[in-house]
């Protein structure tokens, strides 16, 4: 039986997280713990727990995480690197947050206000890299850093046309609609239910946002070379998914019928990755609570470029789904264990 | 392992069964059968149904669904009779329909227009009956009603208090909102999302709805004694969930007290009605795809009425979950296997 | 051209008002005043109202309102009065708010945490009195207190059954949905998109709404005969929008063909009220930004109640239509002037 | 008064000429002709329109077009041309279909199934053109294309940057949020509204979908050069609106500051087109129902690529607002006559 923390258990990937564990015979949910909602109930803060609602939230200090098998950080960015190095080196933290995913110090400080807090293996298994698959570099780890939701969606879905060389590594631009439950719980008018619901806005326009770098660092690593994107994000009217229309200049002399070959190839033993059916689109509801990645590429020959679209759901794939699967690879269970597969529709 | 087939899978309910299904490891999923939709794989018709993309919906012939342990049905009403009597006695069999709900011939011919095709043991655990509870009916049974999303949200709601004689059987009045899949994958204008979104509106105005005698024969019995009820469903702009409020008079010489006690009493023991906190309020978002009801029960002493508030998933414990409940009562299974007690929120 | 202040600007009614007068050619926009926005301009807090964006919010104090031949109050209950006692009297004051609607001032004391204000004429023009029409009391007033947005609906919805005398005083149940801008701009947790979408749940179970004694109020006018009311409001997934479902017991001896004539006369000649052909249903959808009220009336033959049903766009009829309407009365214009009649759908 | 008739009135682009129709003194509605609805009652059909409701809708033939001042066309691609041709040389026609707008007789061909049907003057009036603006080819015209909603939204966020030489005609990527009025009322189960709530997916992708050579025949007449844009529709869970994301490369030795003044000198003096603020962005939800463009523009020299947003009601300055405000430049009245530049929200 594993004994699992959560910190940051009253916010929404904090949620979710817990969520998963419920449906695992194989774990003990420990400590729950919160920064303001310390004090009260799961009842109240997330009433759809209903197997924990009496579960009171402690506070998010490394006192109430020590003896656990796993600890889950689900924290504003800037906090977790305190409470880590208070946690013994064997005890499995995966961090939810942004703190530890950039390797290059200068593009941390470039996006993000606080120092960097170092490095940590990357959790995207599916990531292609020079060596093979992220998930090797996630096997027995202590240390994972879980990928933001936008660059899971936007990673995969480029991911094999750069690892294949079927792209150029310029004029790569990402637009990408998330449910406005990829804001967090933050009380904002502009996140108000009645100011969302039929409005889609963009926002960090003009190359601002956080997960800018952390997109070029993987198309990096699958292309092997340095790639900028032009990434705009969009609020859409739902509480999850993420919509990631993503696209790229074909390379010089690159057959059509190659990249959809080499994304088949790509994702054919990926459990969480699904390259639908020629004509099929891609949607966010038909993810929705799974840990699935569904995605569609087409090569547009009268522009010269590949676009590929991908869905996830932001808190499950893009988030707490993310992090079990890394769970599951650093203790060296099952990669799939727990994770549901398919989304819950209509 | 259980072989069990889906007939109509590609609606939502069979959808929905078929989606609790893939969670169980001991579960075959076997023919899954549709109407229109027969030759098309469930790729096509459900994509969330990653698993299961690939497979070919046959048509809802009895010879499809024979050679199964069990076999739900998913079919409009009428369908259900034909089928069912080609089908071995001791196969279990779930009916996701109305045919088999209703016990009083008369009641189904003002109501449906069709021939009453019988009665079968009516699928609701935790309906209160002079004898103790419904389940005891369905340990074993090889055929099953399964309920009305309606019905099962409005007779939780005020089961408790008829069965404790704390209301009078008169003036019992029943407003319900239900997200549009519970109207099922019908091509109508009215259902279309654009028309949808940001409209309620009511239909069935004026006790004609099918649910009524449904929710009156469960209060008589719970109660005891027959029941009319008023009962007005609503369309509300949400993918699925109900939203059942339930007011009854208040019966002389009882204090509000009582009230609560009853309803604490009724459900303690059940593992997927959760009284809720006073002052707490059931909402369909905490219990989206989930087999849980979240309930609320107040005395308004001004007007001297109870005023009960039940919160379901209309495809999960409002279809499909009670359906795999049943299906768990009749193999002698841990009625909760394989359902999920925590909604998925945000 | 009249002159005319908004006071409560960068709330959702003081925004509709000007949304309204923004269309109007004899109207001359003076002061938009705030609270904690003062300072700010329109277009920071009211995007929508592109005309004004540069207009810059003042304090809501009385110096700013003065010298405008009309003032709208849209404030939070309890702020008005000081407020008011400061204007001259022959202003033309026009309060959105609860403070002067209620007659009984127990009533008030019982459901409100503030001194009862006073009493104004009450900005229901439509509303059956025993003289006749409510109308009467508007026109050349120069105080009047606009409705709360449920009483609006729940009250054209029963009226013409009360004073017909077509229904009894008692077990009178009504449940409504309003979209969430009824609760305003309030930065709540359960009022966030991703908590509201998908959600629908009840509040102020139990008879405790602040409405609750302006609608028996009103339909005491109608019926001439106190009257208690069960009321049970619910948050619907929507921005805007009420879908009341009232209901009350026939009379006894009343045929049901009585109940549809009752409503046909009593607004065939009311140019906001629209009583919907047989067999079709309000929508909130349907009366979205519009001042009228889509209405249907059933009578349930099987329980003896009567089932009347209202759609209307809580900001526009349900308070800031309703405003313009009062104004138009109180000055002496036509009772529609710049009013839309039709809604925007889908 | 101007004599008006509507052909496909009981579709939604012909229920918003309505709507905005009936706002206007100086109109008289005149037929309203449909297809498979001709027979019913507006009333059944689109209920928002009240003070039509008993009006009943005329096959779409050109004898009941006949005889007014102004006919809108609101047909199916194709539809038109039969038509028109034998209606009066003088009566002002505006199409709101896509026949008449494409000047390339291949590209039509290329994307639409229907023979070209010829080229009327394109009903944009803020496109810049060689000469000025594009209005003045619609003063006094009696034939107009009304442009698609989404070349309308992508054309005016990036039509300043290529007027004014700012941007590389090359890897031009548009990537467009519609809501789902945009696929009509078409009656297919992902338009259901329980399919597209919670739901954002692409169509279309590969730059197939037929607005795009639309968009480059705009932006060709912009920047006096050819062409290539790469687009990706995508349908938003939300009834209305189109949030336009469009990115070009900027030119060689163009500051950033250019930019934002070209955008600035641009649009200063249209009265349907707001360049927000910076740190403002566009919302859809500012613009329903109103006949506004809201639009931001940044640079992201990090990739070096003109980023700019742009928010329309697809309805109405998408469609039926952009056919009222034609109509104005053709009969010689101010443009902005009964359109509103005030949206609803929230």
């Amino acid at each position: 039986m594993l004994k699992i923390a959560v910190a940051g258990a009253s916010g929404y990937a904090g949620g979710e997280i817990l969520r998963l564990l419920l449906g695992r015979p194989d774990v003990q949910i420990g400590h729950v713990t919160a920064a303001s909602s310390a004090g009260r109930t799961l009842g109240e803060v997330a009433p759809h727990l209903s197997p924990l609602a009496d579960r009171v939230l402690l506070d998010s200090t490394a006192e109430h995480l020590r003896d656990h098998d796993v600890v889950f950080l689900a924290l504003p960015h800037g906090a977790s690197a305190s409470v880590v190095e208070q946690l013994a080196p064997d005890t499995v933290v995966i961090d939810c947050g942004a703190d530890f995913r950039l390797q290059d110090a200068d593009a941390w400080t470039t996006f993000y206000d606080t120092p960097h807090a170092g490095t940590w293996p990357y959790g995207l298994p599916e990531l292609l890299t020079a060596g093979g698959r992220q998930r090797d570099a996630l096997r027995g780890a202590r240390r994972i850093a879980v990928p933001g939701c936008y660059p899971t969606a936007c990673t995969l879905a480029l991911a094999p046309a750069f690892a294949a060389g079927l792209v150029q590594p310029r004029d790569v631009v990402i637009v990408a609609a998330s449910g406005t439950s990829g804001a967090g719980r933050s009380l904002k008018p502009h996140l108000l239910g009645a100011e969302v619901m039929g409005a889609m806005s963009p926002y960090g326009v003009g190359g601002t946002h956080r997960h800018t770098p952390e997109i070029e660092q993987n198309l990096a690593v699958a292309g092997g070379a340095p790639v900028r994107v032009s990434f705009t994000p969009t609020l859409a009217p739902m509480p999850r998914g993420i919509l990631a229309t993503c696209t790229a200049p074909l390379a010089d002399g690159v057959r059509p019928g190659q990249v959809r070959e080499a994304y088949a190839a790509a994702y054919t033993d990926e459990p969480f990755v699904e390259l639908l059916p020629s004509g099929s689109w891609p949607s966010t509801g038909s993810v929705l609570g799974s840990n699935m990645v569904h995605l569609q590429v087409e090569v547009d020959e009268r522009v010269g470029r590949v676009v590929a679209v991908a869905a996830v759901d932001n808190l499950t794939k893009g988030t707490a789904g993310a992090a079990l699967q890394c769970m599951n690879l650093a203790l060296g269970l099952p990669e799939t264990t727990g994770l549901p597969t398919a989304g819950i529709a209509p």
